[in-house]
């Protein structure tokens, strides 16, 4: 059995991760100041103070998780306003990858709005009567391939939530990866939102971590929550290295990944196994792909992809509720630049081919 | 002002953490497998495995933080045993270190047993009249100065404990530093609890890290915890290759370490300065010392001795409620052993002399 380690190339992601290069990167470390201690520390803050400054947020506050991040934004505003229930697209990473994390440790209430398979609308908004704490908007909707709203349309999605008196928080796990599709400062984006939480891993290629931006009231509060979560620890220095210079590395390549997620699509899409791809033209780096295949097939085929090509493909693919039907999600990266159009068209052929 | 990185040497602690040298030892990683992602790997789970093995339970579950890991413990139990209060030491690390996250995210409820100032007894249980799910024992009693009990006097709290039907949990946050004391087996000691938590950093010098150890089902358990809190990270190889690096090499030294406190504590203790040093005999590498000395003539005499000696000494005092008396707490390590009685009398001698 062959891996991605075994590969020269890759079709997705930033190549394989060895991690005594990635801590290479601490080699830029300074000194004991760059050392953080329970939260503390210059190197840390300044790194805080500078994503908060380009989200135009006031503060921001570095975490182990997005899963800790999301929680306590939204604790935060339930105890402030009285209102435990939060509003999100049925697919929200809060509702379906934490364990009820929500429910368990905060006692809050989730209303799923809408279509799990479609994007939020305004309808949806509309159909809310529970009174709400928070609506959580996540850009772009990863579970339905990376959708992402138009500019005018999350525009009235968030005016149509301020008309209701709900904060409105961002799951920001991919925000990076929309700059190029809005073409406006992030700033502008995140203004659009009373919180929002990034990301510095997935596009950015760090290894773990995630920051809370938001009021500087809002942040203070944020770290008594990350102390009660556990979150508040003895050093975060590896995350905080990594995840600073994966953000210097690439935040400036979204677009590229985002146009090699425009070449990869149709190249995809138009293989015989393929039945849909979404979105058809994707907004950022990703997209899902639905397969008519068995797994067993498949994974067979990208053995010998990998054998013959050299090239990385799939390790398992996600069931659907379809019989027959896989999908495959797809998220480019470095490793998709060095692939190129040529090399991906025939391991696609191999691969998703009659 | 000078600090402990101008010095070569320290009273204190395992000396500077260099975050280079740190991460070298990432140059010991094989490959692949020794990337974890969201808990699962093989390098992960094989030291996970051993630490269980050592500590004589089925099975350990790493965590970034003991604040985690301790507050799942006591929320496994009071769920499954439908009681939501714990007792503990009043000091206990759960009750004052964690902004009350026993309380805000599980619904749980302290009882505080005995004085602050003085070690768990067997009247202190005796007086308990609830129904508790978890009594939480401390080893060694670091808010007291690392005091320890007696093997047979904890196993009488143990004894008792168990005739009451509680649940019996160790927070062992310096249990390697415990081994000497007791020298048994740490399966022996862990024996006593139904479960237990040891960290990586503090006596071992890891950067960050705790697992937490007890049957299957109750690990099992925690691990859903530990998504639900956000510490399911996708990836924890800095804090696991480090953790384990610490281990082998300084688990072997925690009797050397409790020697230095061994002949230190008396130096410090017949300053003119100091009220008293508690435990007067450390059990462990750690002691408190009481001192009637003005912070800002301490802190001064401690840049004195830095300059004059080059050897570092308290960053700064803690408070207590003696007007005029502050607290200084000293855990030994690799530092200490390259300081040396005679250079340790000299730096004290100034520190804390007439």
């Amino acid at each position: 059995m062959l891996g991605a380690d075994d590969c020269t190339y890759a079709i997705a992601g930033h190549g394989r991760l060895d991690p005594v290069a990635t801590f290479s990167e601490l080699g830029t470390l300074r000194g004991a100041n760059d050392v953080d201690r329970y939260g503390t520390g210059e190197r840390l803050n300044a790194f805080e103070d500078r994503i908060a400054g380009l989200l135009g947020k006031d503060a921001a506050v570095f975490m182990p998780s997005g899963t800790m991040a999301q929680q306590i934004a939204l604790r935060i505003v339930a105890d402030e306003r009285g209102r435990r229930t939060f509003a999100a697209h049925p697919t929200t990473h809060v509702a379906i990858h934490e364990q009820a994390g929500y429910a368990y440790l905060h006692a809050l209430q989730f209303a799923p709005l809408g279509s799990a398979f479609a994007p939020l609308t305004l309808a949806d908004l509309d159909a809310v009567h529970a009174p709400l704490g928070t609506l959580l908007i996540e850009l772009p909707q990863r579970e339905i391939g990376g959708t992402l709203p138009a500019w005018d349309e999350l525009c009235a999605l968030v005016a149509r939530a301020r008309e209701r008196g709900w904060h409105v928080h961002c799951d920001g796990a991919r925000l990076w990866e929309c700059g190029p599709f809005y073409g406006r400062p992030y700033a502008e984006i995140a203004a659009l939102f009373d919180s929002i939480y990034v990301s510095f891993y997935k596009g950015l290629g760090g290894i773990a971590g995630a920051m809370l931006a938001g009021t500087r009231d809002f942040i203070a509060e944020a770290r008594i929550w990350q102390r009660r979560h556990g979150g508040n620890l003895f050093t975060l220095f590896p995350y905080l290295t990594t995840a600073e210079a994966a953000f210097d590395r690439r935040l400036g390549r979204m677009a590229a990944y985002r146009d090699a997620a425009a070449w990869l699509a149709p190249i995809v899409a138009a293989a015989p196994a393929t039945i849909s791809v979404q979105p058809a033209v994707p907004p950022t780096n990703m997209f899902h792909t639905y397969l008519r295949i068995g797994t067993a097939e498949l994974l067979g085929r990208a053995q010998q992809v990998a054998r013959e090509q050299s090239v990385w493909t799939i390790r398992q693919p996600a069931p659907t509720p379809v019989d027959g039907i896989v999908k495959w999600e797809i998220a480019t990266g470095d490793a998709t630049l060095e692939l190129g159009p040529d090399r991906a068209r025939r391991a696609i052929e191999v691969l998703l081919g009659a």
